[in-house]
C-alpha cells in the first residue's frame, strides 16, 4: 500500500480557497505540502468565520496535514529562500493576481531556469491571458460571469448561487486534474511545465446541456427550480412534513412509480406515456402528483418508492449529511484536532483509490511557521541560529 | 509540445453523463478513447434530447474525440473479446451498478489477472462498498442526500437544484484526478489499481465550510439567496434594468465601494465597519443599497465599480458566455461537426497546459462502431471476414 504521490512536494504559495482545497487533494493523494505564509498575519482565510474559541474553522477545513513555513516574499532574502526551496519542489502551486509572481522576480520563465522538472501552477479568477486577465475576482463573479447563477434558482425572481462556493472548487479539481496529468507527463518527457486554470473558464466547462440546449431552441435557458430540464418526473416534490426527490429517469421506471402511487390509470394516460411527453406535460402531471404525495410524509414515500425500485432520496441538511450512515461508512466525515478549537469535523477524501490506506481520522492543522525548523532545516541546510536571525529580520 | 497522456487508452464502458464527461477530459489530456457501445442503441444518451435533425446535442456535448466500438458484452464472445482489449489499454471506466461487472465475469479480480497494469475505475451514485452501495442514482439525488439542495435557493421556498448535474460532474472530476494520479504511480510501481468515485462521496466533499458553519452555530446552515454567508456585501444587486454581482471581499474594498456609490457617510456609519458587521447588518445595509442601485442601469454600475477596483461582474446568461471576449479568447467554446446536426458548440478544455497545443476547433463525434475496423484489427488483429461474422451474430 503507498499512496500515488508519495515523495511529490508541493510549494504551495495559495490563500483562500481555491488553491488550498487543490493542495488538500494533493494532500490527500499523498503529496507533502509546505505551505508559505506571510510571516505574523499567514493565510488570509485565518481571519475567516466561522470561529470556535478565535480558531478559524474556514481554514481548519481546507488546510489539515499541510506543513506550514513563514515566508516574506517582498524581501530579497526571502526570494532567494524559495528559489533554493523551488530546487527541491516537484510542484509550485499560486493563487496571485496575473503579474504578480512575475513582478516579484518569481515568474515562470525564472524559475523553470532553477528547476526545470518544476510544474508551475497557477489558479486565478480570467486566467493567465485574454482581455480581462487582470480584473480581480471572486467566487460569486465566475458564478455569474460563467452562466451557472442564470440557470439555478426560479424563473422570474433574483438570481440564484450555488450556495457553496463553485467558482473556486470547480478551479480546485480541474487544477488538481491538470496537475496530476503533468506529473505523469514528466515521467515521459524528464520536464515540468506551466498550468494556467482559471475559475471562469471552469465554469463555462460544467455548463453542461445548457450551451447546447441553447442552439437547439435558440433562447437561453431560464432556471427550472428544482426540475431537470429533460427528464421528467425528476425533482422534488412536497409529502405531508418536507420534501423529498425522485428520479424517474426511463419509462420502465415510470410504470413502477405509477403503481406505487396506486395509480394504474395515470400509466394508462396517453399525455404522459413518454419520457418526451412527461417533460412537455409537467404543468399537468405535477397537478396530478402534488395532491397525490401530501397525501403521505416523507418517509413513508422514500419507503414506497424505494420498495418499487425508484431512485429516490431524502434533501438531506447539513446535520443529516454528516449522520447519514452511507457517508459515515465511505469515511467522508473525518476529524481534525486543533489545540484551541478541539475536535472538528471535516469532509474526507473522495478519491477511494485500493493502493491507497484510508486516512487516519485525526490530521492536525499547521500554525504559521510551525515547520520552519523542519523544512528550512533539511532543504536549505539552515540552523537554528540562522532562523532566528531570519525571524528578527521578518523574513521568516 | 506533446500531450500528458499520449499513448495512453482507454477502454470506456461508461454511459450517460458521469462517465463520459470524465473520459472527455481524459481526452482533452491526450488519451485515446475507446468507447464501448451496445450495437444498435449505443449510449443511452444518444436519445436524449435536445435534439437537431435527431441527433442528441446532450451526446455530442460529451463525446467529441473519442473512438466508438460496438460490443454486446452479454455475449461469451463480446466477454472474451473486453478480456482481450483489456491486455492492450491502461484504464477501463466503468458506471454500472456496483456488482453487474462481476455478474459479467468481468470484475476487478478478474481483470487484473489479466493485466496487473491496469487502472481499473469504478464511478457509481453511492460507491462500491456500504450500506446503500447498490441503490440506484441519478443526480438529483446526489444533489439531495449530499446536502448542496438544502444550502441552495431561498429560504422558506421549495428547495432548489444547482442548475446542471453537479453530482454527475462533481463525480467526474474527482474520478479524472484519482486516474492521473493513478497513471503516476503505476510510473513507480509497475502496478495499476481500482478507483472507486461516488457521486454522493463527491457531494459531500465540496460543501466546503457549511459543514463547519454547522458546528459552530449548531444548526444547519439555510439557504442564502444569493448572498455568501461570511463576506458582505458579496451578492447579486439589481440595477434600473438587471440584476449584476458586486464582491465587496475586504475592508479597503469597502471603502473604495462606499466613494464609488458617492455615500461617504456610509463609510463612517460604524455599523458597517468590518466585513463581520456588514454580514451581521445586512438587512439594514441592504435597505439603502437596494435604492441605490436602482438608479442606473447594470452596465453603467459595472463601469463605475470597475473603475473604483471593486471586484463585479453581469450575470451572463448562456447566449452572453458564448459570446463573452475573455471565455472566447481562452478558447472554451469549441465546435464539434456532426453529420447530421452540422457544426455545434460546445464548452473547451479549462487545464491549459504548456505542453499542450490548443485543441483544432472541430472534433468529430463517432457513430456507434464507427471505428470497429480500426481498433479490433490494430489491437485484436480482426479482419472483415471476421467482422461480418461478428456483427451478423450480434456480437459488435
Amino acid at each position: 500500500m503507498s499512496k500515488p504521490l508519495e515523495f511529490i512536494k508541493v510549494l504551495d504559495l495559495t490563500r483562500v480557497l481555491a488553491g488550498p482545497f487543490c493542495t488538500m487533494i494533493l494532500s490527500d493523494l499523498g503529496a507533502e505540502i509546505i505551505k508559505v505564509e506571510i510571516p505574523g498575519s499567514g493565510d488570509d482565510a485565518r481571519a475567516f468565520g466561522p470561529f470556535i474559541n478565535n480558531r478559524s474553522l474556514y481554514f481548519l477545513s481546507i488546510n489539515r496535514a499541510k506543513k506550514s513555513v513563514s515566508l516574506n516574499l517582498k524581501t530579497d532574502q526571502g526570494k532567494e529562500m524559495l528559489k533554493e526551496l523551488v530546487k527541491h519542489c516537484d510542484i509550485l502551486v499560486e493563487n496571485y493576481r496575473p503579474g504578480t509572481m512575475e513582478k516579484l522576480g518569481l515568474g515562470y520563465e525564472i524559475l523553470k531556469e532553477i528547476n526545470p522538472r518544476l510544474i508551475y501552477t497557477a489558479s486565478t479568477g480570467f486566467g493567465h491571458t485574454g482581455p480581462d486577465s487582470s480584473k480581480p475576482a471572486y467566487d460569486i463573479l465566475a458564478q455569474a460571469r460563467g452562466g451557472i447563477m442564470s440557470i439555478t434558482g426560479w424563473e422570474d425572481m433574483a438570481p440564484t448561487r450555488v450556495g457553496m462556493s463553485l467558482g473556486d472548487i470547480t478551479a480546485s479539481l480541474f487544477t488538481a486534474i491538470g496537475i496530476n496529468a503533468a506529473l505523469y507527463h514528466r515521467e515521459q518527457t524528464g520536464l515540468g511545465q506551466k498550468i494556467d486554470v482559471s475559475m471562469l473558464d471552469s465554469q463555462v466547462a460544467i455548463l453542461e446541456n445548457a450551451l447546447v440546449r441553447f442552439q437547439a431552441d435558440g433562447v437561453s435557458p431560464k432556471p427550472l427550480g428544482n426540475r431537470h430540464p429533460t427528464i421528467a418526473p425528476f425533482q422534488a416534490y412536497k409529502g405531508s412534513d418536507a420534501y423529498f426527490v425522485i428520479a424517474v429517469g426511463n419509462d420502465s421506471l415510470w410504470k413502477n412509480f405509477c403503481l406505487a402511487l396506486e395509480n394504474p390509470e395515470l400509466f394508462d394516460d396517453l399525455s404522459f406515456s413518454t419520457n418526451r411527453l412527461r417533460t412537455e406535460n409537467i404543468g399537468p402531471l405535477n397537478s396530478i402528483l402534488e395532491p397525490a404525495f401530501a397525501a403521505k410524509t416523507a418517509a413513508e414515500w422514500l419507503k414506497i418508492m424505494e420498495k418499487a425500485g425508484i431512485p429516490c432520496a431524502p434533501i438531506n441538511d447539513v446535520e443529516a449529511v454528516m449522520n447519514d450512515p452511507q457517508v459515515l461508512f465511505r469515511n467522508m466525515i473525518v476529524e481534525v484536532e486543533d489545540c484551541q478549537a478541539g475536535s472538528i469535523k471535516i469532509a474526507g477524501n473522495p478519491i477511494k483509490m485500493s493502493s491507497v490506506p484510508e486516512s487516519p481520522m485525526r490530521e492536525k492543522v499547521p500554525e504559521i511557521g510551525e515547520h520552519n525548523a523542519e523544512i528550512y532545516g533539511s532543504l536549505l541546510g539552515l540552523g537554528e541560529a540562522e532562523l532566528a536571525e531570519l525571524t528578527a529580520k521578518g523574513v521568516i
